[in-house]
């Protein structure tokens, strides 16, 4: 037995950074009080999703990655409660600006970077016009009670991306997320199609996932969002373990055992019956 | 508008190859009667599904592709009915033996052939005893009615043939089955986790997928199967449009439109935002 806790915490998020800092915080000793050992927040939760238009101001948002002031208290937040947290964050990088998230070991150290690879462009989510493509590619991280490989939001609708990840040893896959309406498509409710195409990455890679999102309504410059939430784990079937509502903020929590899964994926045979040598329009468009 | 409506045929399968085919026509001709114009049957329909063990006998099961009996017959019907048909077969080739389907045009000829490129083995599933790993690639063929393209079952669980076959610009993806319990895990009920693989691979490729599974209890030489049915068609979003029973023959029929479908593809950017140059992880085990 390997067991591992995991949690996915849902919030909603206003332009008051310190304050959405300081709720982030409480809901991370939340989780931990429930046992939880790796705990997601939702992508850029410290501010609004400013990405609904385009306005130069919000790039004075980011900081450099390193000395970063919200890294610097998740650290010592990770350090003081032993867990394990992939903490999504705007960095500015010289003259480039990506979507990227820092994985904080259970010590409170930072393991490394990942930037944001799948950048989306649309009415409400403007993210071509902030971030750079990332150029990390897919990493794992060997955190103190998994490795885990993580994502952020757009990333989780490319099957490229978990199974990189799954190939390079993640044991659990980890997606902030901000997403919800679509304001000028406003028949379209994705919220099944997000949660299915994960679930099929959870399914296919027998490896668990967990995707949080934020919630609540935000509108800047005459764009609205209403932020779906649906927060959720997907178990190695891919089918739920835990799952939040639309409207109210949480925590997801479910429990893995990573040496059974490790046994049924090797029994599966999945990973066995691939056949890279015909994967090479893969690498194409 | 360009619409088009797709069957998946569920049916029992019996050691009677000529009941078998000639049930299989039957059910093709009620399809195309409700109007479907590309109709699936299940993998190997013809006989028994006889990788359940390993015994050389049923090698003989096995036909060229050129002049193969079932073929000719199928080549006919389609041209009768003037539908499409993706047509799993038991292919010989010199020495050896292939998991293959041919796509019949709607004029009854034969666009080409699909070998199966993931062969399964386990329990109950001894296919890398019968057949070589197919060395065809994965392909789209343009019917009269869609640009499709066809994996073979255990194809199914993975996102590299799907997203290949839609890359080369398949509209449709269709994938003839024969699955069910695991006569060794007898606790092991897939259906869900093979639905949710397929499911995703509709909606991260925002491609509808056609899935035609074959029913009944299949025994021989101790080791017995119950097929689980559930055929389904999954419509761009991953959501269900048609399902059938675990226990019952039956057709599950869908229509789409591919114009709209091509628009809603683009205008969601799945496609323009992938990053070719960071998946090379994905042609290596």
């Amino acid at each position: 037995m390997q067991q591992v806790c995991v949690a996915a915490i849902q919030m909603a998020c206003s332009d008051d950074s310190q304050d959405n800092i300081q709720r982030a915080m409480e809901w991370v000793r939340n989780a931990a009080g429930q046992g939880a050992q790796i705990i997601l927040l939702p992508e850029l939760f410290s501010g609004p999703y400013f990405c609904k238009t385009q306005q130069p101001e919000y790039f004075q948002l980011a900081e450099p990655y390193a000395g970063h002031s919200m890294l610097t208290r998740m650290q010592s937040l990770a350090s003081e409660l032993q867990v394990v947290l992939p903490v999504s964050f705007f960095e500015r990088a010289g003259q480039s600006y990506f979507n990227s998230l820092a994985v904080i070991d259970a010590d409170g150290g930072i393991l490394g970077r990942y930037r944001k690879a799948h950048i989306p462009d649309g009415p409400g989510y403007q993210e071509k016009f902030y971030f750079s493509p990332g150029d990390s590619g897919f990493q794992v991280w060997r955190t103190r009670y998994a490795s885990i490989g993580a994502g952020i939001c757009w990333d989780q609708w490319f099957p490229e991306a978990a199974r990189s990840m799954c190939l390079q040893g993640a044991e659990l896959l980890f997606y902030p997320t901000a997403i919800g309406s679509e304001p000028e498509e406003p028949d379209i409710d994705s919220k099944a199609h997000w949660q299915t195409v994960m679930q099929g990455h959870a399914g296919a890679n027998m490896t668990p996932l967990i995707a949080a999102n934020r919630i609540g309504r935000e509108q800047d410059a005459g764009v609205q969002l209403n932020f779906y939430g649906s927060s959720f784990i997907a178990g190695w079937d891919g089918q739920l373990t835990a799952g939040l509502s639309r409207d109210a903020e949480g925590i997801a929590i479910s429990t893995f055992d990573l040496a059974q899964l490790r046994e049924l994926r090797a029994g599966w045979g999945l990973f066995r019956d691939r056949r890279p040598e015909l994967y090479q329009d893969l690498i194409t468009y």
